[in-house]
């Protein structure tokens, strides 16, 4: 018996909704949040549209011939209840909430809200797996000490997270750094932490499977997190989002970081700072919710035909 | 402890969702359809967007005192697995949903979908209660025979019910009728089945209330159904819907109609063609849920402050 | 047999297009040009929108009984070809197309385009019929001499005219100004030609019927021009235009306006200021089309049943 | 020599911009922030928008006959700097700022930003002026203790002002109220304080001016703040806000609100919680600077026709 | 003499509309339907949109040199007349229709509707020329035996056509297909028959002309038919449309292929699934149209300079 | 102290406005019309929103390590006092403007307004320097004889400046020309006066650096104006533009055409073409500001780190 698309409460990829992790080997969880954001918000109500937006989502992934849930059993748990008037509150909650979900060794799939979020997350993430690489896909560095006077923030998080020696920093990569910063010496830091850097101009025009054989061996067989800012992408892809940057990565070159992903032992994966407000056509979301299915579909130990 | 509202699953006003209706007084449902259109389509999309749009919905109703889950157990039971490829096919699914909704005598509250549904609703309507009263808010007066060579589509419901016995004619009323027609003679069949039409000409300029009135001495105290078409209102409220006409109804008097139903013995209740793709404001959906929640709160035995 | 509202060239109302107006009673005709405008341009796409959003309108009216196609001839004419870079040329382009149009006594039906229009197209109507009344709905008078240093403009048709000789100012009424302007004595010159003059503060909660029974004797047997800025209408409803004003009238006092003038004398109508880029929810060209349509059946002769 | 309303910089009104209150009786400030707000966000970019829309505010108020820059100097002044990432902070930024403006009896015309900013504001009012009357005009009555575990946010701006004594109580009256809220005693601490409370219902088809004529009596000759919430109005006229609700205030009505203040010792207004991002249509920026446009014509001292 | 681009009655490429094919070596034909659609609906003014996009086509092609006005009688016919309440009633309209569109070698440039529509149109080509080659462009293959219990829809058309022996299988290529789908084996069938398919990740960063040279060794002189699903595009491109996939090819590529079929015995074409609702930044009528008139300029007998 | 990105009046860039070029190196400028606009219009709100989404451009550009602010001093000039009715009379409003900006050897950077404004300014600019070479980024030629009767308009800039002698024709390049004309030898006329014409077909999966290399060679130590048409860009990226056309260059190029003048004796540049009406997504102005930012830093003297 088909059920047809359009039919149904909008969980991610149409997957049972189910408030633990119990019996999970990952889970789709949201972070609805937008208050760490420095320009347009709205990223609060990303979890809620890339869920109404992942209704195509299907299956069997044709291009990468995975088949996810032949082998994982996989749920949609609801969203992280939020303070959107105490960053550092939500902080603590979001800590909490990602202790639960790794305890079991469950995967969560994030689906933001802005990018304040991967810090508290990996907080968690690193209790249970000790510092992590991190494969960091975004327009900025996120590796500021303080903007607009504040510790904690969307261009924050990787800071924090080295300060707190969460990452295992010989084991990170940023790729699709871009655009204007206030000082050249903000370009400096995340180098000296020993992250390879790879701008946006080192893609243009070019397939990124290489680099991501050079990433793989990088990274090695230690625990890694994928953290996605669809600002990455070009804003003629991606307009719904915060802090859009001209001449991104493609849609394609997304792909294939995050199919050039398979193989690590990844722990988490989050895609942030989508914006319903912002995205007019749509295509962000959609995006974005591809994006998560295709980081399902490179987890370890997932079937392919 | 608080729920910020921009958290969880997009269920009907943040309601759980079940799938049976074990338990419950009163349930909303979706009938994700638009085959039955004959102009602009997209209100298959009408019940996701509706839940999407109801988070702001909450537990009291300012305007007439009514707390309905003080006394009723309501939920979101999902939505009915539609057959897109189908109309009649679709039509039965419907009638025998509605079926196992209404055999405990749980009252649905149905969020459409195109005004075809509304047929196979009031089968499975009539069939528990006998013939109904009908309160039918609409641009148009869906009782042609056939539109487009076709006896089964959105413009017909009403004719159909009616030669199937299920309305008790000398209780029907239609309220907001307007606009352009094929022919003079298309609209004189309901005034002669004893419908009461209340054209949108007669609603300019005023409160509904006295109207309301008499329409509680004309149903009297037998089953009623409550159809509203979003058309009903006048475009500049509610944009996303498929036949547009102007000149309309006001939200207020929506209002005032669904509260005017207080003390109506209302059987089940709808909105139907809200169609989100037209819904660039966001508030036909916004307006859709409004009223279905107002619906709610004029259910027999609902609470009052 | 049927035919699908959604197929076909978009023509009025889906009418036959043809080139002349041989044979016609009435004729649509577009004006396709924004260069008079002083704020958001866009009117120069207004003929065009009006004709797709016209696909719902049928034949017969239900609120007047109106059956215009019962007694009178009626086609898509289609547009004047305008200047776009001469505003001065285009007037003339306008002036002669209309002369043909009148020349048989069929009765243009006018979709702008910015007011500009309205000038060239009287210079024509009044060497046919003589200086004519006038009934004028808009947020702006229009009557001013000079706007931006130029004489033609969207600001200054009704001035030309009177300069003219084209009205005859003692049947002329304006409904529904409101807004600011650069200073007061510009509200002054158009009672000093004897104008009638009913702000928008007038119009507020009320129904112009009873205004249009004494335009009707003001005006009486005398030919009649009917030119309706759509901007006359509050933007809430009619967000589509350049120079929107807020708190203006609704559709229903639009409908009344038009409805009130039959009985008149006719000679010509027209629509203006609907401006397609503004028009995000699509309720201006479709109110557009409607008061078109309305127009239509308001002319003489038209059939009423 | 003419000025194209198209051309130059976007300050309010096309006013010179100057940063500080030199010389001004009135001034446009803006304060930028959405940080406050508990559902969709977008405020903070509220006074940029309005700016851009009010290009077409000249010199005189038809409607009024005020001329407002005939007796008063006024400026834009820009925005207050916020800090994005600490409400708290930006509230104590804002109170300062605001000392400056009134410091020389210059009125603020405020261009928010959410609700939240209006306490602040006042606390700088009342400590240059005393407890003052308030004219609240809102779907929401913004008196709760505490939302989503926060003691400052647009939930609750006038409690924290009754609570510091800011309000003189007997003088306040809200009027627009409607909704739903969490719970029926919800509604009852602001009438227990004094406040005249009118909801939205009590509004419905109505002229409002003979209610302000009872608010003059009410407020008398003391100082009163002018605080004016978009989402009073109806969304289908003001779409762009953050917790819109059906059923609201008309923009006539707004007006009628607002020049019913005429008479008053206003020191002080706002226009509040404009969302551009939802705001597709254009209407409820070029609504909010056409309210603070009329608010300006109602202020002590304007020069009337 | 000029004339305005934005002048006239909405035409394809403003070419003269006439009912017949008499004279035409090729016509621009509409069949706006969605009804075989699975997913977001609005196909079916896909004609309506294309037509006003294309006013900007003028009749000489830049990139390939071609002039197709100057060799070729072309005209727009207008649209099919369909049945939106019956998809398989559809079918049948649409095969009669076109048999007569092709009786006298007249070429049709479909301008869809969704894909359905192909197989009808295959009927009556296939009457004509016998079994075709097909040049097919999608992001699906549309070779599925059955969708949502269905044989007919926009899932099926080329099944039902390989069944029929409307296609000479070993003259079929199709190009651009990726995304999810239900199973691993539905990706075998169309491959079994003899098709060459083209995934989009073969397409990824390259040129497609080396490609399109194997095609033409490929389909050799036979006669063939091009169809061309507008999601075969990135909806970064093409946002207006059913059932978008995320990665897809460029317009450049799009052209690529089109252009490609220069040589090729090409006996009709189309392009389908333009949804307007869904084109928010009107690029994807705008590429539809291209399209068209790109697929006009590469018929047999088209004069190139 | 930080000041928030959302915060002040919107200048370009956020950097102070000053009304004259008072010991400016280099000046942002806008000329806000439409009125040469032959299908679209709404280029006349370019100024107004490329200022708007200018608000995230910082100090430093993180691509090209350029660092403008610290040797060159920028302002904000406004914008040129246009005549939307006397597309003549501006002209010489804008010539006459730009030679006191060019005067004392300050650059512009303008901000349109439709592409007849380069005509004007390069009087201007032609005055101060000579003939000049330029660098031509555009879908079209705009070197027509005469478009729609007349000699001045958005199609016709470049004839005009060599029919004046503005241009050194041997140091003339255009890139990314494509779409369709109205004759083959319409695109004779600039090869034959030495023109370099790069058609985006030569520019499709390139990188255009080796193209700026020769670009350079060709042009030299003359002094060069850049004018960059935003319609060269494909309207997937930049859909926000009057006449777009499909397949055309990307964001990418863009920048690679702009940074690849940086060692040219730039003496003027400007983005045209924006159309806010129709940028749904925000990209158009968005990248029209960036690119305005990046001519900014490729201007002669700027500091590089
Ligand atoms: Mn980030
Ligand atoms: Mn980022
Ligand atoms: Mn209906
Ligand atoms: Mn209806
Ligand atoms: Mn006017
Ligand atoms: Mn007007
Ligand atoms: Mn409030
Ligand atoms: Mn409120
Ligand atoms: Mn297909
Ligand atoms: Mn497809
Ligand atoms: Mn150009
Ligand atoms: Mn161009």
């Amino acid at each position: 018996e088909f059920v047809a698309r359009v039919s149904g409460i909008p969980t991610m990829a149409k997957l049972p909704f189910q408030e633990s992790t119990d019996g999970l080997d990952a889970a789709f969880v949201g972070v609805p949040i937008d208050t760490g954001t420095s320009n347009r918000p709205g990223a609060r109500f990303g979890p809620r549209q890339m869920r109404v937006e992942s209704a195509m989502l299907r299956a069997y992934n044709s291009g990468t011939r995975a088949a996810p849930y032949e082998s994982l059993m996989v749920a949609d748990i609801g969203d992280v209840n939020v303070n959107l008037y105490d960053l550092k509150d939500t902080c603590k909650r979001i800590t909490e909430a990602y202790r639960k979900i790794v305890a079991t060794g469950c995967i969560p799939l994030t689906m933001g809200g802005d990018h304040t979020i991967s810090y508290p997350i990996l907080q968690a993430v690193a209790e249970k797996y000790g510092p992590v690489g991190l494969v960091h896909v975004d327009a900025h560095a996120d590796t500021s000490d303080v903007v607009l006077g504040e510790k904690i923030g969307h261009g924050t998080p990787f800071r924090r997270c080295v300060e707190d020696g969460l990452l295992d920093c010989k084991r990170v990569v940023q790729i699709g750094l871009r655009g204007s910063g206030y000082s050249a010496d903000a370009y400096e830091w995340n180098r000296a932490q020993g992250f390879r850097v790879v701008q946006a101009e080192d893609c243009w025009f070019k397939s990124l499977a290489p680099l991501m054989a050079e990433v793989r061996t990088q990274l090695g067989n230690g625990p890694v997190y994928l953290s996605f800012d669809i600002d990455a992408l070009d804003p003629g892809f991606a307009p719904g989002t915060g802090t859009p940057e001209i001449a991104g990565l493609t849609p394609i070159q997304g792909l294939e970081i995050i199919r050039g992903c398979h193989g690590l032992n990844l722990v988490g994966c989050d895609v942030v700072e989508v914006s319903p407000p912002y995205d007019t056509t749509g295509n962000t979301a959609l995006t974005g919710a591809n994006l998560l299915f295709e980081m399902l579909c490179v987890l370890p130990k997932v079937k392919h035909y």
